[in-house]
């Protein structure tokens, strides 16, 4: 089996109450990728970067087990660059966006490598919605589609995010772009309504509340970590979705306890990479620190057999 | 076993974009035995009413088993009247006070019948926390203490509010009034800070996203029930502390899975009681559906087995 991880592969600087980090490794290809590869070991990321990208980069990324063919280099144009400042509640992830700089984002045209075409999972980081329809245009017979996307789209994109909704299997949004999406307040009208414009299958993250899982079937609810230091809440959603995907990718079946499953394996790998600036936590992982936090996920929310206990 | 449910006895008007409903049957006290004698069948009410309090109001809870001798009515006064205002998104529980009446409540001195004297379990409503002091001098030895409060008190009388907070075995308070009481954003810290006040155990309800429990063992995290049509969250909280007390008093001994198992029996009973207005889903509960909806919640967070799965 074989990922797509597709996104920007960028410059992040951030400002938190922890301190600051300049121009480290970021975008979300960088993160779906660095969170597949622990499950699945063909991950291939798309992506493209500008003059000034680091070889060390490309190397810590190539080391990793991450095929990187599809990682375009403009000569003529800078990275993608994004600096924003986050809030005293770090859990909640809020933040303030102080500057981006499209750079070679802004002519990205993701002509994929002819040996990426028969992918099996293709996890969409947030991109413009026409992007992500032009590399799924380009995948044979993906088993899988998962998307990623952002209140600008849904604001300024509307009807080319709809299309692309269509051809997603599972979406991984957050509760303020689910409410902005559907226009409903309340998150479980919200889901059915997001749900009926074509993925089948809805992840709902929220923060320090965990996530949401809608199926067919129902409703998974998963919790999230408890942290009292959250360092850097940058690219959390992506190395959620990336993890969810690797697991995917490296099972047999895609069962609805394999989703739950991988949802737990992407809430874990989220809860690490919160614990420092950038995917620092997410480079050298060991399996079964990976497993234990996963496990951790379970005692949190187990509940005891209930049985009937009334009064007389 | 035997419960005290301390608290207002009220008239509610409350407002919500289903409709209106009028001076209905309200009060902490009113909602904490409700629910509570789902599962015990000692429950002994603390309050006060007027002279407007209707019979039928008496004869609504007296029906239900619950003892009422601790009722006392105040000839001279009117019942504490509460009227609020919910906004659009009902699951999040934001509300506006348009009017308040203290009525019987500014000369509430709550002196316990001799027969209360012995109750195991006190739950305590939000009240002025010298008033829940007091209750609590009259209490012989009692085995569990379960307490409510509310930013009122954590604004305007802290220090008392301490001095109960020491003498109290289960905090169940929201999120809202964790972070300010302990002046961490991060519920976590939050959490933390809260019990070092002294309550062994604290419940952080979270509307929509559930509840965090707290102890010396760690954190059980329990999810909200997937809800479209929250038609008014009145009520909710002590709904979710009297089914908690109702059913610890129940059982054989006060372990961490039974506290578990009454967390999610009192979750079960708010999501009733958030269906319709006021206490009504509350008067006549089968007991089969009672506990078909705390399955319902071990079936919504259920983690299957996690096994390594990764790559070479």
């Amino acid at each position: 089996m074989s990922i797509l991880a597709v996104g920007t592969t960028a410059f992040d600087s951030v400002e938190t109450p922890f301190g600051n980090a300049e121009r480290i490794l970021g975008g979300s290809a960088t993160y779906l990728s660095l969170a597949s590869r622990y499950f699945s070991d063909d991950v291939r990321l798309v992506g493209v970067v500008g003059h000034d990208f680091p070889d060390e980069y490309v190397e810590l990324l190539r080391e990793r087990g991450i095929d990187l063919e599809g990682l375009e280099v403009d000569e003529d144009r800078e990275t993608f660059f994004w600096k924003g400042r986050y809030h005293d509640n770090l859990s909640i992830g809020e933040r303030d966006t102080l500057e981006t700089r499209l750079g070679v984002v802004e002519t990205f045209d993701p002509a994929l490598p002819e040996s990426y075409r028969d992918s099996d999972i293709v996890a969409l980081g947030n991109l413009d919605p026409e992007i992500q329809r032009y590399v799924l245009q380009q995948v044979e017979a993906p088993e899988l589609v998962i998307c990623d996307t952002m209140n600008f789209w849904i604001e300024s994109a509307l009807e080319s995010l709809r299309e692309t909704l269509d051809q997603v299997d599972c979406l991984v949004i957050n509760d303020t772009e689910a409410r902005q999406l559907s226009g409903e307040p309340n998150l479980i009208a919200a889901a059915a309504a997001v749900r009926a414009m074509g993925p089948e299958r809805l992840v709902i993250k929220k923060g320090e509340h965990g996530a949401l899982y809608f199926d067919d079937e129902g409703v998974f609810s998963v919790p999230a970590y408890p942290m009292e230091n959250v360092h850097d809440p940058t690219g959390a959603g992506d190395t959620f979705a990336g993890g969810l995907a690797g697991f995917l990718d490296a099972q047999k079946a895609l069962t609805r306890e394999n989703v739950k499953r991988g949802i737990v394996y992407g809430s874990a790998l989220s809860s690490f990479v919160i614990e420092d600036f950038g995917p620092d936590r997410l480079l050298d992982l060991p399996n079964e620190e990976i497993l234990e936090r996963a496990r951790a996920f379970r005692r949190l929310s187990e509940i005891p057999d209930l049985e009937p206990a009334y009064s007389a």
